[in-house]
């Protein structure tokens, strides 16, 4: 687990919503969820998790670091792919869980190749069980060649 | 735990990412993250968990439902302080464990009487350790009396 003390303990929920400290609240894995959104259009880009080592790079550098919950390791967004995310603001939320970023995406944020992840419309109004219905819409093209982007040299 | 079987279950990742099939892929808790936006603004409102059957519920009546991890409970967003979220829009992400869901929000989305729970800009270019200049700036007024909404009767 990263070092939680790069950030103060939050101390009550009084102190974590009306308090100007940064005080984090990871969960049991040590992290808190961060949305990135397009500063320009607005649009959710992902939704991912920063370890304690992350948000303070990200903080300090003004550059989106993340950490992977499947390969269990702290990563630059862009890192292999160059599409990297310049953080034009962030916001916390009142518990002090999640983080909201707002950046400038270099090409795309997804692997998939598209320029966000939520690149999928869930149909509403139909029920769960009526698999027939249930269709995802497809509304993004891809805007890069995902093989071509994270081939290994 | 809730019902998962109100949905498929994932297959492999390339199913997850390039299917037109809703199988969320819900974590050990049985949850997936929801992010809800203002539909108007863009702005993001707050984060969430959705349980499956919080799922099925938001899709098949267009309100939002959430699981509350700290209550263990499914909640009906706007129950009790009638601040009900109309969801124009849900999309899902790339590996099926995110849903954003654009929203019309009655009065306002976080409990503490601001419109989205992200009120505090986090400061950019700054060392997490120096407590002195990582000061939280408060940015959205209060829209309602946290006190009166859930008051109870």
């Amino acid at each position: 687990m990263a070092d939680q003390s790069l950030f103060p303990a939050p101390v009550g929920p009084g102190d974590l919503e009306e308090s100007s400290a940064l005080t984090p609240k990871f969960d049991a894995d040590g992290l808190v969820t961060c949305v990135a959104t397009d500063a320009a259009s607005g649009d959710v880009l992902m939704v991912a998790h920063m370890n304690a080592e992350a948000l303070a790079k990200t903080i300090a550098t003004g550059e989106a670091w993340y950490f992977s919950r499947s390969r269990h390791a702290l990563w630059k967004k862009g890192e292999t792919s160059g599409h990297v995310q310049r953080v034009v603001e962030m916001r916390i939320d009142c518990d002090q869980d999640a983080v909201w970023i707002k950046v400038e995406q270099v090409t795309a944020a997804c692997h998939t190749g598209r320029r966000s992840c939520f690149y999928r419309v869930v149909p509403l109004g139909v029920s769960a069980t009526k698999t027939g219905e249930m269709k995802l819409e497809f509304r993004d093209e891809r805007v890069f060649d995902p093989k071509a982007a994270y081939r290994k040299d």
